[in-house]
């Protein structure tokens, strides 16, 4: 494996189980039975483990978008013509988009990064690190090379580690790359294509058979090797995925939250878990994307999402929902009183605490 | 049954379909896959047929807090002592309570109506409309009277129309209301107790049989009628769950959004649902609660949760999150640009229109 990487994993440390022991405690002192604020605990202890602090707040949340186009587009996996890739990355830095305005209401910001759209994108706000005009079609050969796949992944850790935020959320514009994220979850999974491959952005019947017969063609042409996720992203994924996947590597490695968004950034997330465990511990999920693989990667990751909005956008349109989740763990555990700051007596938290039968789990532990 | 209740029922009209109309045209003139916003393309919707104008905002955040005491608590069904409903039905207008701190931090407002707290309640900022000292213990009695549970409901529906706010959120305090909530639920369903019990704030085994066990004992003694909603009310119910019922109508009189909150506030919107169908319409839902009775509920009214938290704290804690993805459904609908606007031409929409195999429902239609 290429030094770089190795060098980005190895320094993906584990979470401070003491200051996620100490916020525990905090938790369990605040005036409402313990575990009754579920997943706004986890994610407050999360934090801890994240920061080493007890308290934190995460004002600086940042979106990082990721934008390339796909070769396999010329099989008709998709209902958008491939000129939708470069007027929507363009959209997306003008605030027109509808995770531009999602981030905007959650006071969040975002940035956009061409790793591989398929013309010149002449947009100033656009952060050009194009690798390729576009991957090759899977269905005939690998969508780029290894050396390429790095890359990606070098640039996405970097925009993480680079970029000033407490928090990031990951999403993508590509058109065709739930088609490649369908590829690398099968390969990844050793699923069928059946499993994971759904209707993107709203395909014909005719045309979703077609594009499940695409992800098995380019599976039998390429054969990645499941155990190796970079041959995996290198002959059937895409720039954009690889990209987000160097994102939560970069996140992990500075020690920062960061969100997963629907199903190409839950494939990525994948990936990244794959080369790094330790990288899980940083990841947040958001809304149970309507794609049929997202549950699938998920449960790979041992992930639970925490919105189900019936959403199938990308863009990253699930992570700034999901910021304001964080906002809430933190004012929580912030600004409740403490049972002896409510006023509440001893008794009424030795009886709540033998009755408790409910595990407080930490899930991304 | 009450002439004030008869008005008050009759004054919630249907929604404007006209407005719905032009409102999902909008949205499906934006520049997404049409749906692929899922339920904030709904809500959007939604709240078009309730104010009648395509574009809407909900600065004007309310949670309305109903605080009342259980006779059934003697029972032993609860964890916590009863004098926690008065401490924190105080601490709820100082600031340290889970809802507190997460309506704040959501930008809402919150007050407390004490309707039936079993203590005076000595503290200037809690709204006294007691009805009585707490209710009667319902395994041997009626919890209240015919006449006080349509006080509670009156003075509950008073609240939502003479707070002004864009939107309302549901809440309450009362040591035992799980309990109550269960034998309301079990009686309107025709669902055994076992079906709809559960552990409320943390019990033991042990407790937890016995609670199952007053359940059923107080439909057994009462024999509420589960076609007439008052008699349900009054016999097996609480001061706070008839308040909320009258929350939830007098919103919908007043075309205001309501946000429901877990398994107490469902079950009162269940109330509301059957004394005004059309009051569902208003209603927004917001987290899975833990406690088991919350999906039947839930299914009964014919809508689904958009946040899985595993919380189960009450006091209207899940609507602060769900006051947040309503202003990002009102986001995607005033500020994301159209088709044209976004400069993607016809092709795009006409190819996405005929693949698009999802339906769009207006859930809370």
């Amino acid at each position: 494996m290429h030094t770089k990487l190795q060098t980005l994993i190895a320094s993906i440390k584990p979470l401070d189980q003491a200051a996620m022991d100490k916020a525990k405690a905090r938790q369990d002192s605040l005036i409402k039975p313990p575990g009754s604020l579920g997943k706004l605990e986890d994610i407050s202890v999360q934090l801890a483990g994240i920061t080493g602090e007890v308290k934190n707040r995460c004002p600086k949340k940042h979106l990082l978008v990721f934008a390339a186009d796909n070769g396999v587009f010329e099989e008709g996996v998709a209902s958008a013509p491939q000129s939708v890739t470069l007027q929507q990355t363009i959209n997306l830095t003008l605030g027109k988009t509808g995770a531009c305005v999602l981030v905007k209401q959650a006071g969040a910001e975002l940035s956009v990064c061409d790793v591989g759209v398929a013309v010149d994108v002449k947009a100033p706000d656009v952060i050009n690190k194009k690798i390729a005009y576009g991957t090759k079609n899977i269905t005939k050969e690998p969508a780029m090379t290894r050396g390429q796949a790095l890359e990606a992944i070098l640039i996405g850790a970097e925009r993480a580690q680079t970029v000033d935020a407490d928090v990031f959320g990951t999403g993508e514009m590509g058109i065709g790359n739930t088609t490649t994220s369908a590829a690398v979850l099968s390969t990844l999974l050793s699923v069928s294509p059946e499993r994971v491959t759904g209707r993107g952005a709203g395909i014909t019947d005719e045309a979703y058979e077609n594009k499940k017969r695409v992800v098995e063609r380019a599976i039998e042409i390429n054969k990645p090797n499941k155990d190796d996720v970079i041959d995996v992203i290198s002959k059937v994924g895409g720039f954009d995925i690889a990209a987000m996947c160097g994102a939560f590597l970069g996140a992990a490695s500075k020690r920062k939250p960061i969100v997963i968004d629907g199903f190409i950034s839950a494939v990525a997330a994948l990936c990244a878990y794959r080369l790094a465990p330790e990288a899980k511990n940083y990841m947040i999920p958001s809304h149970a994307s309507f794609e049929i693989g997202y549950a699938l990667a998920l449960e790979a990751l041992g992930l639970s999402p925490m919105l189900a909005m019936n959403m199938r956008l990308g863009e990253g349109s699930g992570c700034p929902l999901t910021f304001q989740l964080i906002d809430a763990a933190c004012a929580v555990m912030n600004d409740m009183a403490t049972f002896s700051e409510g006023g509440i007596d001893d008794e009424y938290l030795e009886n709540i605490k033998q009755g408790d039968n409910f595990t407080v789990k930490i899930t991304h532990e």
